[in-house]
């Protein structure tokens, strides 16, 4: 049985205050744990039904709560529990870029959850291995976006920083390309794309930052085929966007 | 003031039983009430605060109720109420399809809100004007997907439609080719694809159902170039793909 304790450190961990604190986060779901249990991240508890914990051979080296579905379902950050919640260490977000070669998303105050979420799975999808993250986008272990990414977080690298600085690097250093979509620039199904660069992606409302934007060095544009007579659409959701492109540069 | 009746009127309108009662449905926001009073369609009433009237010259023909910022968060179905929302008479979703040509958007049970939202995005983007969706998908007049379509919805015909039918029809008629993104379908960025045709996106888990699958005439598969070496990504997100596939077919 868990303790009121028990339960309130699991759910403490919902908060991202808490998370760093403790240097954990939780991952939830049946296909998510499992992708977690190949990625070799290190996984401290897991908390499971009983019939979860009969159906799936688990590590002696990972220590196991059994749960009730009501307790489970005091400890879930989902709307509905799943039957098991693993609590894993978090790989450090502060560590050095690979500034020599290979594609990386930047994303430049990306809000949503889900976004992350979809964004990761593109990533996972393109073989692009990095997703650089300014300091004021959404945490990469909020369990939404854990949650969205579907176990393609696991594969991936992600690094807080501070873009200015990381781009002022890429200036001293090799000089990569920085792609970002704006209005006005050149047709992505006709532009040279190249296999190394940063594809930057901006806040869901406000697009690519000003001072992002100065480091951009090739401008992209998704264009619009729209036939509606009664104004022009918005724009694509970012995730969409940053499919389109990838897909670009892959193809 | 507005009265408690009011209020309840207005907010039974979250809920689709009683949209579908009254024919009416909810729209919020600035931006997409903006997009929505450029559409043609009939705007009944406007709920709005006296700052937002006297921002904007509204039609003499659409009946305005002036409302204090707590009131209108008392009808909101946003997390945080705009300055206006507008009840709109609904369109009618049970109109014929175009059988003859273009391309078209069919949801097989997609039932995600903002996912819907992000389809109509891309539809509007791409240039695509119809969406049939199956019967069990999402109502295309829920709050959130208004919110998530950011005005796309108004530029749209949406129906509603027993799948099986609308292919049978299909059979019996022109043969337009029916393309769905399957496992091991053609390569999206080598196939030849028509300019007139269904697009079919399946369920967020399941995937396009086993009666639809049968009609698809050519299967289409985004290659993945994933690096991972701790298993392949799940899949990517229904509108994220369907973006992808709808690119290639304008680029």
């Amino acid at each position: 049985m868990l303790s009121k304790n028990r339960i309130k450190e699991v759910t403490a961990l919902h908060n991202k205050k808490f998370r760093n604190l403790e240097n954990v986060f939780i991952v939830e779901g049946e296909k998510v744990v499992g992708d977690l249990l190949l990625s070799g991240w290190k996984v401290l508890t897991i908390f499971a039904t009983p019939d979860y914990i009969n159906r799936n051979r688990l590590s002696g080296e990972i220590s196991c709560e059994v749960c009730t579905e009501d307790e489970m379902s005091k400890i879930t950050a989902l709307t509905t529990a799943s039957p098991v919640l693993a609590v894993v260490e978090m790989p450090p977000t502060d560590v050095e870029v690979n500034m020599q070669s290979g594609l990386k998303l930047v994303l430049d105050n990306v809000k949503d959850p889900g976004n992350f979420g979809a964004l990761c799975r593109i990533a996972d999808w393109f073989g692009i291995d990095e997703i650089i993250c300014s300091n004021d986008s959404v945490d990469c272990f909020n369990p939404k976006v854990v949650q969205s990414s579907m176990g393609s977080l696991f594969h991936l690298k992600v690094v807080y920083k501070d873009l200015t600085e990381l781009f002022r690097d890429n200036l001293a250093q090799n000089k990569l390309p920085v792609y970002g979509t704006l209005m006005d620039g050149e047709n992505i199904f006709t532009a040279e794309l190249s296999q190394s660069g940063f594809i930057v992606l901006g806040n869901e409302s406000n697009g690519i930052s000003l001072e992002v934007e100065k480091y951009i060095t090739k401008a992209l544009t998704i264009p619009i085929f729209s036939n509606a007579k009664n104004g022009l659409p918005d724009s694509l959701n970012v995730s969409v966007a940053a499919g389109i492109v990838c897909a670009q540069f892959r193809k």
